[in-house]
């Protein structure tokens, strides 16, 4: 099978600079990243999280750009078929294959022109920016209306079904949406907005996907995302959560929400964010109630109860988040304003390097992760969530899957005390079957060396 | 609680002689009719199908129009709280009170002034177009792509699902979606659409309501619906179904089902609509076939072999029905192109007075009905929806009910054969809970002769 | 020469009785009248005045609809080629000759049927809101922005030009031109006002073409003109002039800016209309302060020093014509607001019956007239605006000038000091040119007895 | 005065970073570029050609840049009065303002970060596309339309009332306009052509205006123009011309205009460019017979009889001139498919650098220039349309009026009889006043060494 597709939107105005430069891009040394993730976000709709699983299945998959003196084409051999309709390939996952284009190939070389200096925090932000922007996932005449909503891609069904129903009441009071853009609680909150959006006939509607290169074949963009946008890393991904939000949820969910939440906390505990308004909230089915204790009873032990201050949990009550967020939009867009700072990017919000540099999770960086609980909050923070990041790469991650099957599992150690608390938490997750998709069995990746 | 709302669309643009007529209509005897309508579409999202129930429950219930010079405010006393959010009603459900008062109240006079005969065919014809062109339902210049779905209300949860996934390779496809505007298999197309048409980025995705004053209690609209007309009885409603149709999906139901496929093969069997291009599916998942090969089989014995060339029945491939209908278009267009037909409405389609004119299912009507197996097919049709039409009324509209409980039973008697054949149908309808909504029991509202 | 034209907008969705009803209209007796309005508004460009010499000149052109079950279509014959680009018809033309068809043909019947009384206030005023919605011409959602700008047709060069720069300086504040759409004063403003337009990206511009069926060929609508009414008759015009505007300004113009001026006075001077706010500019280039000095002084003269409050002039200063209504409009806003009434359409305005019931200038009914200067004001407004208006139709109306040529002039008489200063006045705009477009030598089609 | 502007459009999202830079940028060197350009959009409407006159009268104006977190503002101190309306600066202007700060400021440092050659073709091909592109100034989805009018900033009456009716005859044959951007042959058409657009209801419109900082304050942009451009230098301005072009039309003018025409020749006669389709008018009044016949004669002499091929010469007949770009465009149209080219920039016109390097007219640049009548022709094009350029600096730029009167005149020196041809072409255009707006007399800044 083969297909060719036509850009349309950010891609279909090039130079011929551009176009050779894109197909030189195509041929080097990112072409593997390319193509994986061009796979990824075609492969909608499977089953399965793990990225090498879709990687050995679509082996002779493959993509190539065309060049013409008009501009590109999009070559696709052997695509799932599943993407396509009548033979044609459906209108949303069209334009997710296009911002793995610009993010990927085209975005490629703009940031290594030796201007910008990607350790400076002011830079990396403006590279988060530069990327939103391009994606044109930026509305500067927009009210403060972006409610970020984070969790597991592996949740259970009535706890998928709240995720729906908080984003059908988030739909009903014209908030959109954005998420990580994977199944489960990144998916839910969309679905349900879609019907609120519809019933207020709300046309404007966004469903903002923000993922990263690594994590994006095991939780593919769902077509209802109609922004989606690729950013280089982790961190960069963060970032961009924290920094379009107008609110954000935190639903159940694994090693990856607790990094999240670690990440988040860091921030909003430094002094300089003290004033900040961002509406945090937790929130789950009744049956997630021992999860939020169990997190929250985590957060206070380690960062402390001031922390605790910094959201809000509402059991079992969807119609009372989304009040809660229409509630607080006045402040959050009095704040802004008061701050002249902008509403659709929080540039005021303080975030330290260690929040953004990138932390690889070696065998080696996670070893020597400092896990004492006698450091400074924030640092605490920082080195938690470079902890459940690295386990989240062990549990989905091509590279941290491979890693993990040649040198075994990863090793934590710290403070005894801080040790166990991990291990409960993780045990929880476990337990809770909320480390992978449902099916498989899961074999940690890491040990808690106490 | 007391809640204001103005209109926009169709009615923000009123004389002071329509506002006045308003206003003496508001307070006439259609005032019952207008409050009850009013009334059903603020009730979206209720669980019951009986509307003497739902006008029992809310009778302090009350609508009013206030008049001023620049055009009229709707006021709502007591309106059931579920059509609000923190306070202001949901803009679909605005959009069908609106429709309502246009529909109900504005029209009125317009189909009384002497000028029109409505017993007259070309007249009907005339008058269920105006209608629909003023809710603005019709597309001049769109291509054929509106389907039709018919079904039960009561459908089980396979069935519904079922309806959803065909709405969704119909949504994928670029199709429009018309239903009765109820639950069950009216809604679950739309749904299903609405996730179709995302994944296209299709915005000009229109779901067509139609439905009639008796009906629109039981079967109230789903916001999801952003066209509603509420046409003045079941056979205007019948014909606004067929003019607009570019194909028509028939999905299990019950009795209102029955009736539907009686009216369209009673029509497409007119000699002079032989040449007509309207393709119609029957189709319901696997559990369903034996339900379709009970209702093929009664066509056939009623209506002839010929019956049965007028439509395809396709078992559990909700893939194989969108390419059935995306296949048939160009011949649909094709079709209108040499007759000179509008794409929006089929003019050329004959419809024969018995099909056009008002049946009053009283307990005479009904008793009095000519089911012998003897007549002209078309008769026959004719006699057979009428017959289903008024078994509809007693199990769910107000009137039936209470004619029911005043004179017992409707009594339907002819043939034996074909008496026999019915009852088999009908009680396979009692059996699989196709009558009404779950959790209430059955109790027949006719008694089969034999 | 022979064209099709394919209708769009307000008649492409048309019902079989309609398409019928609109066959047998094109052929009756108002067929002579539908012919000569779409000569007229094909003819557009065209160089002079006179109805009667444009009838002559184009006797075989003629106009057929062609009636198809998807609707209508329109079949030229030998029309003016001017109105053709390359043998397309130009677009705005296009629709000019769909509003001859919609207001002469389509709409005919509707106000026959009995439910209307002709002779009734609110009903006339329902056919002039009624015919400006139908043709939707009225834009609810709008702040008041509409000028309606009055002026002959036949004005020299620097009075021209001037007429412009106040368009334009008009457009530069965001209003909307309206005008009775022929050339001279009615056609300068628009272009002013396409030029501020442009420079201010305004691009939801409006600009308001009102004519009547006997001045349509004498004053053809400018293409510029893209939303075209064509009233019944002259007093439905000027109502719907006075009932649309949110300010009024007068150019220098003869016989028929005359008219209009006293019919506006005569309102205005309504008790019930002493609090409205409708602001109301006289103006002209420096050459016209002679002109201006003498209406002000018949007006006060005639109608009183009262009369002088209701207007202001401004000579040679478009700038301040435009400032003085951009500060005017949030007190036009006010005071709608607090009646209650609408932006788009003035309906707390007061109009007594002999303003709005039609006046045929026959000569008897011109000999008739009441001129004694001894009657209560607004008699006398009406009585004049009468006399005026029959001498426009004796100037360039088709059946004034057949009826002058047939009878003689019309004779005026009244009080003496009365006629006087209509002679004067009369005489000035003769001596002016100001009667009929230069080229021509102007008899006067009256006489003043005195 | 001062005034606050807030951008929108291309400026409404900066980043951190950009800011700054701007910020720096607008206090450096390039500060008075960018303060000169920015004064000479405010200044439209003036009635001067000389860009020191304009500098001279506004010394107290002042521009900065003002700078928060949500982006900058625009702060203007004594700007030129009537670039407002009641103390709002005019939409058009504000847009020009920004495009000045986009295309001077903003874009300052791209070009200059060592990956771009700016003495490689491709490269300046690069820069010309992404300025357009930046500003919006191509439409990928548009069929060919744009029509490149050059001609004289000092026209007399009847020649600029003829560029308004080519300009009128295009609009109404549905194409955009693209022109310098200065009074005379670039305004007319502009202005013709939105009066077609205007009855042809065609609202896409697009007026550009293509310009660069050395001839704006002399030629400033009308704001009819709704896209401006500002190329860095004369080259690029002249490129961005001919690849967005197709069709082009050459109006009377003077040594700019002959620049345009001989530097359009040398590349047309390029092999490369042989089947090149890029149809070419020249045209004008009937009393501009004479100027053509004296052009054409110098072309044939000095590029030889081929030249002639690559234009037509139309008398005094707009239509016709619509006409035959009308004809032409399939042509255009087709040629670029089966050249895999696009429609919005005609990347495969070969232009070789001695058209593309910027040539700086110093008086020694200016003698060394070669201009002898043996050399190939696509040099002495190039030779005689830097001739031309360097008196235009000469004429009406700042820098050049200045060298002129720091060192005297230009002296020309070369091959006799191409000199005498050069003084004979040179002082028609003296005699004819075309140099020069009216009311000032014109001191040739050249001497030709004959």
């Amino acid at each position: 099978m083969q297909v060719q597709i036509n850009p349309s939107g950010a891609l279909d105005l090039l130079s011929q600079l551009e176009v050779e430069a894109l197909k030189r891009s195509s041929t080097s040394e990112v072409y593997r990243l390319f193509r994986n993730c061009s796979l990824a976000v075609l492969n909608v709709g499977s089953h399965t999280d793990s990225s090498s699983e879709i990687y050995d299945k679509y082996q002779d998959f493959d993509i190539n750009l065309i060049c013409r003196e008009r501009g590109i084409k999009v070559e696709l051999l052997n695509p799932p078929e599943h993407a396509f309709v009548d033979g044609k390939i459906i209108n949303g996952i069209n334009e997710h294959l296009l911002a793995v284009i610009r993010d990927i190939l085209f975005i490629k070389d703009k940031y290594q022109d030796g201007k910008l200096n990607l350790t400076s925090a002011s830079h990396i932000t403006h590279v988060v920016f530069d990327m939103l922007r391009n994606a044109r996932a930026l509305k500067p005449s927009e009210d403060p209306n972006m409610i970020v909503c984070w969790g597991g891609h592996s949740i259970k069904e009535p706890e998928y079904k709240y995720t729906k129903e908080v984003g059908y009441q988030l739909g009903l009071r014209h908030f959109n949406i954005c998420t990580g853009c994977g199944p489960g609680a990144m998916k839910g909150p969309m679905k349900g907005a879609t019907i609120g959006h519809a019933k207020q006939r709300f046309t404007d509607n966004r469903y903002l996907g923000l993922t990263e290169p690594s994590i994006i074949a095991a939780e593919p963009p769902n077509p209802i995302v109609n922004q989606l946008v690729i950013l280089p890393d982790i961190e960069k991904r963060l970032e961009a959560f924290v920094r379009t939000a107008h609110g954000i949820i935190i639903f159940p969910g694994g090693a990856g929400t607790a990094e999240e939440l670690l990440y988040l906390l860091g921030i909003l505990l430094h002094p300089d964010n003290q004033k900040q308004v961002l509406p945090v909230v937790l929130t789950g089915p009744e049956s997630a109630r021992a999860y939020f204790d169990e997190l929250v009873k985590f957060v206070k032990d380690t960062l402390g109860e001031e922390a605790l201050s910094k959201f809000k949990v509402i059991i079992d009550d969807p119609e009372a988040v989304g009040k809660y967020f229409a509630q607080s939009m006045p402040q959050v867009r009095e704040y802004r304003k008061e701050r002249g700072d902008a509403y659709h990017f929080n540039w005021s919000l303080k975030i330290e390097p260690e929040f953004q540099l990138p932390f690889y999770p070696t065998h080696e960086n996670m070893a020597n992760l400092n896990l004492e609980i006698k450091q400074p909050t924030e640092q605490l923070a920082a080195n938690l969530r470079r902890a459940f990041s690295g386990i989240v790469a062990g549990n989905v991650k091509d590279e941290g899957i491979k890693a993990i099957k040649r040198h075994g599992v990863f090793s934590l150690s710290g403070d005894t005390s801080l040790m166990l608390k991990m291990d409960t938490l993780l045990s929880a997750f476990v337990a809770q079957g909320r480390m992978k998709l449902p099916g498989s069995v899961y074999t940690p990746c890491y040990k808690i060396e106490t």
